[in-house]
């Protein structure tokens, strides 16, 4: 893969050399061609040794490096032995190639055992990335990794910067996906519990001497699970592109006696603010500036804590290392403990004060054409522990969506309309709901090409009383303006009215606070068929989500390589 | 399922009784229906907590019951999460349905999570027959069951008894089949050692006390894994079907102070003689008849026990309780220790023993009209640990044999003939191979439609100075004669001369002794694609099979639902 790539390269500056500087270096797009093996490893990322899916013996996988409007080419061989598999291209819009946004299900049948598949996409705007596994639970085996897509040759970035590093943050269990499956599909339901640790770019560090482990699991001498160490020169700045990909955890990260400047959120320029620490929610990607203007004779720890949960997953710690001290010198001082998990204001700050950037402000449509209002609920269906949408709790067809309507299948899928709100009047968000039974469906909310959509996530009280939990929500194919986030009930006249219509910013993904709504806006401009959900692992396992499509009738002739589930088995036609 | 058996059975009973005696009891052939669902569950079958791969609930799955010529029809319904599934009907030949074999890439694609496959077959002989996976390597995480076919109504047995009962006899791992798979295809190889423990129809005993194991998953006080019981009553002939689908092991079974009179083979009738411990290898299955004619004030051990490897798991045990002893009653002896496992000698006398009942016989035909001789070797492709036939490791194609032949997709195969034989002069199959490197490949062994095959199994020694394993070699879609068994390398000249040609036992599972050779023949008249391999389950994946077909032209249209794999994914031809 990186032969590859750097054979394109040395071909690309070998040209360059010929032309002998006659002409400026190309701004044409390049093709970046990456093969990959997906298959199950031993790997110790906190010191405890557990099987994880791995991109060509790694996790997190390679980290894909493009510029602006390349071609990402990526051979991915499913070498699991019974195991299907598919890759998400999270914040790619996947424009005029809707099939390989990876979502099974949804935009592809699974890459079956021993099949390669080849998706192929451009990546059309700067930014910060991710790719992760959409398939059952596999993103927790740790089948993730970074997409990084700078600027075409020449064109600035709107602030300056020295160095750029990124690093994805995780929590890691140590029990297996079919562990937790196992347990959230069980009747009486079986939590697995908080994570075991938190990983810092796939490191993290579980304590060996936890009583009751398995003897010769647990190896904390391993190079390994050292702490992730990230070595800056005094005096510069770097640009830190942090994501967060955790199964469960909300996040708090910060680096010890540095302040951080935002300036990017899911490949859009935010209007630079400081902070101490930045929340972050699985899904999310922000670029901060960190400048090295510190004491440099000592290191610093760089850490991450749960926030929202009053969790059990100890901190993680990672060492911001001055050059030229020992990159394994441990800091003078205490760790930092982090924020109040409960505090809930601080969170709501940070999203507030994102807004997009002067100069790169997107404008949404005025007003929007349509209204969905999206309750998040958890549920009972036949008996199951289940998380709902409006009372529907989302379930995939045999048959993916985008093909099934694509090609008049659509009598394979439940045809019900979903509901576009709930009892708005009636439903109390504060309690746990009278009635917490929900159905199952595959039914999909289907758009009006280019049409502005408006919907308002709102979180309620879950199944336990007292309780409402914070939900990072992910729109496939799309960019959305977050309009705003409010508290209590979204109110359907007044709440609207203090919509930021002027400079919100744009993003993939973004968090609903306990007993809180979001609104967000999107046009419905991408022909395809799109997911929306929440993106904890365990929540989108377990029905929390929705499917859009829009202009079904402009998406091109299917690639073969998508089928083969559902009405797709057989001798395709000539 | 059970439900709907009992109602047929009812309904039937009914009719019976409607027709007041005036007709015989029809001996028409019934449909039984069955529904499964294939699902994660936890269970302790030895005391040791693990997920297993259960039906409805239960490993090992449901018995099939059925009297021959009654048609089975199975709908499976796949709840795993992300992983396919495929189940093989062991011992039917699927004459007519070579489609529904349930072989993983030979005869079908895999059935995909969500999907529910209806298998649909006749069983056309009476007999002791298996079902378990035949995907990757999950026959191991508990996927398998019995079939039992009886004779038609007021049809007898040639031998009388009181009582049928089944016994699946089984070796269990506390790994998972993922860790075992991820180690057999590492660099270096890792074997995951000798099982933890045998399990005697689904029941085994693991000592909790083990040190080293995580805290809270071996739990000895838990009913599951109470000793399995088998209740007699005294002065009674017991029918007992014994049969082996270890992962591993070849076993010896015994009932303290019983005799044990050996009828049947592999759903043959055997001419009967008498064992004091039975020799059993995965894939076989025996009726033995058991006299409850000793001292009725006790209980006794029934004892099984790993031969051909010096094993480290310890023996399993149940009891064999006489009605009225309390069934937990232990039997005031020490349990049998069982034969040396390394003699060799008795192995080979038991399988030069069973020979074809009088009256029973089907001579085979004298002479055959194809040589084959399957040299079984232990070798390395590519750096990987891997076993051979005539050193070509057996690799399953990405479109499965049956649909790429049946419908003119031979291109998609390897079409390079697999050798026939190996080099018998010079090869010393008693040595470390010069060169232990082989080849992998699909290519398939085409015989002629209604031609007479004769196939010697060759062992020789393993990757490991002095070392050669017992292989049982397990024949899809026939039963075969056994000719003759021997010891070293077979001689094409002198050691036919030997052959049993008189009242050869048929089989479909057989064994190939250390160093030793087995000769088997059968005639290529079943149209179909079918796999010839060790049913060692990590011998298997690791390449040590073969695939024959025959009559492809005779075979009828191929259903759809088998296809969705390789070459077979698209909108099908209408």
């Amino acid at each position: 893969m990186a032969l590859i790539e750097v054979s394109l390269l040395r071909i690309r500056l070998m040209l360059a050399v010929l032309v002998l500087g006659l002409f400026v270096l190309s701004a044409e797009a390049r093709v970046r061609h990456y093969k990959w093996e997906v298959k199950y490893e031993y790997k110790s990322p906190d010191c405890f040794k557990k099987l994880v899916i791995a991109i060509n013996g790694r996790t997190p996988g390679p980290t894909i490096l493009a510029q602006q409007n390349d071609t990402i080419i990526v051979e991915l061989k499913n070498s699991l032995l019974t195991e299907n598999v598919a890759i998400h291209w999270h914040g790619i819009r996947q424009i005029g190639t809707p099939w390989f946004d990876g979502t099974e299900g949804v935009t592809q049948c699974p890459i079956l055992p021993g099949d390669t598949f080849v998706y192929r996409f451009v990546v059309d705007r700067p930014g910060t990335y991710l790719y992760h596994a959409h398939y059952g639970m596999q993103r927790e085996a740790g089948l993730y990794g970074s997409i990084r897509v700078t600027l075409p040759d020449g064109v600035p970035e709107p602030f300056p910067y020295n160095y750029d590093r990124s690093i994805i943050l995780n929590d890691w269990y140590h029990k297996s996906t079919y562990e937790q499956a196992t347990g959230l599909s069980s009747i009486p339901f079986t939590w697995v519990g908080e994570p075991q640790s938190l990983l810092i770019q796939g490191r993290g560090r579980f304590n060996c001497n936890t009583p009751g482990i398995e003897a010769g699991v647990c190896n904390a001498t391993l190079p390994e699970c050292s702490p992730y160490v990230l070595t800056v020169i005094p005096g510069k700045t770097y640009r830190l592109r942090i994501s967060s990909l955790t199964a469960l955890s909300a996040l708090s990260f910060e680096i010890e006696g540095h302040n951080m400047t935002v300036v990017e959120a899911d490949g859009h320029y935010v209007q630079p603010f400081d902070v101490k620490n930045l929340f972050i929610y699985s899904g999310e990607t922000y670029s901060v500036l960190v400048k090295t203007d510190q004491d440099p004779s000592r290191n610093y720890w760089a850490s991450v804590k749960v926030v929202s949960r009053n969790s059990t997953t100890p901190n993680g710690l990672a060492i911001f290392n001055y050059y030229p001290n020992h990159p394994r010198k441990s800091p003078p001082t205490i760790p930092p403990t982090g924020p109040m998990w409960d505090a809930v204001e601080p969170r709501r700050a940070q999203g507030l004060a994102i807004k997009a950037r002067q100069g790169f402000i997107h404008p949404p449509p005025p007003i929007s054409d349509r209204l969905l209002v999206f309750l998040n609920t958890q549920n009972r269906v036949n008996g199951y522990v289940r998380w709902s949408v409006n009372n529907v709790s989302f379930n995939l067809p045999h048959t993916p969506y985008l093909i099934a309507l694509k090609e008049n299948l659509t009598h394979l899928l439940d045809q019900t309309p979903p509901p576009d709100g709930y009892d708005f009047v009636n439903y109390d968000i504060f309690s746990v709901a009278k009635n917490v039974n929900a159905t199952t469906s595959d039914n999909i909310y289907r758009l009006q090409f280019n049409t502005t959509v408006d919907i308002i996530l709102q979180n309620a009280n879950t199944m336990n009383p007292n309780n409402s939990e914070t939900h990072p929500w992910h729109l496939h194919g799309h960019d959305f303006w977050v309009l705003g986030y409010g508290k209590g009930k979204f109110d359907l006249y007044n709440d609207p009215k203090n919509y930021n219509l002027v400079n919100p910013i744009m993003k993939n993904t973004v968090a609903v606070q306990p007993y809180g709504w979001t609104a967000l806006r999107f046009v419905a401009n991408n022909p395809g068929v799109w997911a929306f959900h929440c993106h904890i692992e365990s929540h989108f396992a377990m029905g929390m989500g929705v499917v859009f499509e829009e202009g079904i009738e402009k998406v091109g002739k299917l690639p073969t390589s998508i089928m083969g589930c559902g009405a797709t088995k057989g001798i395709p036609r000539p």
